[in-house]
């Protein structure tokens, strides 16, 4: 049995997006337990079926303008703070919130804790590709905005486990964003990421790559991308502000064109809805914290139900994939063989 | 009279389309005279009428393989090199090339220099915005990676006056490419570059509005985009790319349609067209180099004669606009002030 601890009080839409999403995933996973935490009332209120569905009941919340450090220590019976010791304290496999990020972060560091190798957790999302099914993954999207060297080397371990257990790629492909192609491009904290992750392939541990340039992210050059959250955070939202972009002109241009543009878009509809099921990666399921010692999920603010259940099946899919404990093991054995080759 | 010097041997399709281009171009300004640099025998055969177009014959060129410093030393007759000497010796007001964007710098900093007061000049490129037909300006979009606050400083000054003067912006809203809107976003550089602009803002020196997000370039956030080297070229490709991607995917939606796709594009002519129209970028000419001595333009290097002949326009518009000459007066007046103020 896989058992999700789910902020429920998170998110523009919560209790009711969360809740009809949990009931949602519930349906399709036969072996999925999923722990609510909120407002007793509101969830009753909510909730149709109460099979393998467990509600949590707490008195406080933590919103947007809370500062998340602050928040996380004064308000203990918050929804996102108990459904963390929930995972913390094994009554949980994995946690997913819809709510603030800084507090996701600090619940996530603080109380669920990372993995031993890992210094900081690597906000990781995955991005439509539009040749395949797939899509590329990002690590680390904009936790970490001072990257340091060694947190460029274990966001590439953590994205090749995450590709290979949870997303099924098998040796998959590590390109770090810089501003070309070529080895000696960038400025000189990228060249010595560059320089370190040819090592890292070198020695087996990747499939490094080499450059990427964010101009080919949609066309599916790399499986897992690897940045630093500062030029990580800015090619994932200039991708996704300009196809936006695009789209919303297209759609503004039929709309403006009268009966001739209605009449254009039923003829197209097809190519039009592939283009508009292509770049909604939101059944991507949100984004992951890696490197802590348990799944953390984090669902878009404006999470509808169906969005939410996308991120619970994401969680039951990382929690069922033995993704963590192979990390664990892996980075174990590395720290091992790193001391006997120290002496 | 405004005279341009322009590397016709620069380009994947020199020198055909840099003489086509160039002829172009005369025609549309009478007070536009264009010097060629290049093969004498070539350009002689391309060129169709001679009026206000004079063929300066080099020997040699630097091709995108050369190591553009050693390049720029050795071919000294290169039309590239000849082309900056003569703008270098007020032969002509401005320089043009499609060739190697390294060369165009070197050439740029050694022969043609900098501004006083300007320490790294700043690679400028203006984008498309949906609801305007002014666009929005990036600078640095990639000549200098590794900046530094004082390079930041100069590109929200250098950007400013672009934009007042060339692109005719009354009060340039500038804006810092960052990972939210917040002051307290980014890593410590980005978070230290706020606050310096901040400073110029209240200093009256800019208009500076904040941080942004490369998620709202096209939604036209800010008339002026001040970035470092490194993720304002990360930004400018991921929002190319993104947009280009989405576009062809329909593209390839209408192709794939059959006959059903050939009647929707035909009745959705207008707005794809819009699109089309709107997302082509070659329309602003080039990209500039700014803070040198004298307009550096930087034309694609797969332009054609039509493309080429927009750099020239571009070129043309710069030398004309007093855009030059005003910074140089602004940045020695700044000096004069810090110096008396300094006593």
């Amino acid at each position: 049995m896989i058992r999700l601890a789910v902020d429920a009080m998170g998110g523009d839409h919560a209790p009711e997006a969360m809740v009809a999403g949990a009931e949602l995933a519930r349906d399709q996973h036969q072996d999925l337990e999923i722990l609510l935490f909120g407002d007793e009332q509101q969830l009753q209120a909510q909730l149709k079926d109460s099979t393998r569905i467990k509600i949590k009941p707490t008195t406080e919340m933590i919103t947007m303008e809370d500062e998340p450090v602050r928040a996380v220590k004064g308000k203990r019976d918050s929804s996102i703070v108990q459904a963390a010791l929930a995972v913390k304290n094994g009554a949980a496999d994995a946690l997913v919130s819809a709510g603030s990020t800084g507090a996701l972060m600090v619940v996530g560091l603080l109380m669920i804790g990372r993995i031993k190798g890992i210094d900081r957790p690597g906000l990781t999302v995955t991005m439509p590709v539009i040749d395949n099914e797939i899509g590329f993954t990002m690590i680390d999207a904009g936790a970490n905005a001072d990257a340091k060297l060694d947190n460029i080397r274990q966001y590439a371990t953590l994205g090749t486990f995450y590709a290979e257990n949870v997303r099924k790629v098998k040796h998959p492909r590590v390109g770090l964003i810089n501003n070309g192609s070529e080895a000696d491009k960038g400025d000189i904290a990228h060249q010595k990421m560059h320089d370190m992750l040819v090592q890292m392939g070198e020695n087996g541990e990747i499939n490094f790559i080499g450059n990427i340039e964010s101009r080919y992210l949609l066309n599916g050059v790399a499986d897992v991308v690897v940045t630093d959250g500062f030029s990580g955070n800015v090619a994932l939202k200039a991708t996704e502000g300009s196809a936006l972009a695009v789209i919303n002109m297209l759609k503004t241009g039929i709309k403006t064109s009268g009966l001739r543009g209605k009449l254009g878009a039923l003829l197209l509809k097809r190519p039009l809805q592939a283009i508009a099921k292509k770049m909604d990666y939101t059944r991507y399921g949100g984004a992951v914290l890696l490197g802590l010692q348990s799944p953390v999920i984090k669902g878009h603010g404006n999470s509808t139900a169906k969005m939410f259940k996308n991120c619970l099946d994401h969680a039951y899919e990382i929690a069922s994939s033995g993704y963590t404990e192979a990390v664990k093991e892996y980075l174990l054995k590395s720290a091992v063989t790193k001391q006997a080759t120290e002496k």
